[in-house]
């Protein structure tokens, strides 16, 4: 299949590498917004985001590593009339919404668009929908963390005052995970970050806990550092959480339990996409159009072994 | 949907119990090699096994409730001849071609069919897929127990001087899981044993640890006990087990663990061989024949749920 990756931060860096790594897979190209001499992609051509429409007929799948909250509601739409693409939103409170939109786009223009791939929404949402469907009334809780959450990092880095910042995410050990409790209360925050000298640190810790919606109403604790500290601690993109379940039949219950722990967040996430866009070419093949989550994707069809393989090693 | 079962043993029932939790499905008749009139089901009609030709035309799909060693080699390939089926084939060496026999006949008669659902394989099938599809190379072991292997515990009861008894498998914890070392050496077992009377303990438990291919080779305690004792604490069927997975991109690792705890090993099974009717149903519609596994159904044709229930509260 040949892929292309559309954006070029952390996440389109991890598509990269995860591409490099499928033998399946031919990175023909990498779209940046920013000045394509300047990208140091050394794997693939980089051109500007803009020439995009000149590329499409040679591209089977388009990973689209934007964010969320700024470049995917508009950027999906626009680019699923054109090219099958793979996505991974995650803002789940507008999931509906935005994968209508897309799923609208995808089918006028005739493509296949997967939208919010990625461990939560993605793996996670798999494992939420298995559990229910096996358990009809089964209970599903998830838990984050350890680990960074990036649009908390750049929040606390954006306050006056801070030079850099990391938030990490923790579960609670303290609390019922089944509790009637908001996801929020199952967590705790731990801000890592390093002072610019502007301003005293009190005033800026304070700005920093009244940030709404990040950190206004979360437990939250805040930790100065020196930069050297967090040169050498904090510049790891880590994150990791588990979904737990467990529902009953007759007299019986049933608890399952689904882990990760990942080194790095947008890696994983790349390479997730990567697989995701195996599945999206082959179904595209098969004459699918509209938008699809992972709920929607045989894991077989994610793999690039055969049916032989599958089965005489992975069943 | 409407299914019917064929077998009511443990998991049988399992997969009776399950139907009538789930709201689309409807029981049409379960269909048993033993007397009908002896059998002591209440939740659907119950028809002598060789009745089932007149009977296929009203079954959507089949819960072939057989065991894997006497009964799906034979049944299987011919039953999906006549009727889509769901079976639990759990022999992981002969998968292969079990798998091959029912495509097959599956193929011929123009019908679907679910080999090997369950939870392992399974779901844990599943998860071995989606971790060497996401990152290529990477490392799966399983640990199976604690809990109630019902194959050994058939074996074991068998043995001249025991009553009754049940073999539990337990994971050790003295061992390396990542070390180049069998399955069988990751586990223990111990069995608990009734004894009719008839023979010394030292003599029954001799015989029973030579038992191949059972205890012969495998790390197993046997502890005689009271009937009494055995009627108060070893009559469930529970079990369970985990999938660990570890594996690498670039310098970052990534690790995944799904484990299961469930009261009841048939009740579960049972619960999920209800779940894959309802795919291969829908996937049946849409023309779909042969042989497949869990690795090819997306977790959403698993579902009962609208995509818009799911896209809501499930993404």
């Amino acid at each position: 299949m040949r892929i292309a990756i559309y954006g070029y931060g952390h996440l389109g860096r991890g598509a990269a590498l995860a591409a490099a790594a499928a033998k399946d897979a031919e990175l023909i190209g990498i779209f940046t917004r920013r000045d394509p001499a300047a990208v140091g992609a050394l794997r693939a051509p980089v051109y500007a985001a803009d020439s995009l429409p000149r590329h499409v007929d040679k591209i089977d799948v388009l990973l689209l590593c934007g964010g969320s909250a700024r470049d995917l509601p508009a950027l999906s739409p626009r680019l699923a009339k054109d090219v099958n693409l793979v996505e991974s939103f995650d803002t789940h409170a507008k999931f509906f919404d935005h994968f209508s939109a897309v799923d609208n786009a995808a089918k006028a223009g005739g493509h296949l668009a997967l939208v919010g791939g990625g461990w939560d929404p993605g793996l996670f949402s798999c494992v939420r929908v298995l559990s229910d469907a096996i358990l009809p009334g089964s209970r599903t809780r998830v838990l984050f963390g350890p680990g960074v959450s990036q649009g908390h990092s750049n929040a606390a880095a954006g306050v006056r005052g801070v030079a850099t910042a990391r938030a990490y995410t923790l579960p609670r050990e303290d609390t019922d995970v089944w509790a009637d409790l908001p996801t929020e209360a199952l967590h705790r925050r731990v801000v890592y970050a390093v002072l610019d000298g502007s301003r005293e640190a009190e005033e800026t810790k304070d700005e920093l806990l009244s940030l709404a919606p990040y950190f206004s109403r979360e437990n939250t604790e805040v930790r100065f550092i020196p930069a050297d500290d967090f040169a050498a601690h904090h510049t790891a993109l880590s994150h990791g959480g588990r979904v737990l379940s467990r529902g009953t039949l007759g007299e019986s219950s049933f608890e399952s339990s689904f882990s990760l722990t990942l080194d790095s967040n947008p890696l994983f996430t790349g390479a997730v996409l990567v697989a995701c866009a195996r599945a999206i070419d082959r179904m595209a093949r098969r004459g699918i159009v509209g938008a699809c989550t992972m709920a929607d994707l045989a894991p077989a069809d994610l793999s690039a072994r055969t049916r032989e393989e599958l089965l005489r090693s992975f069943l």
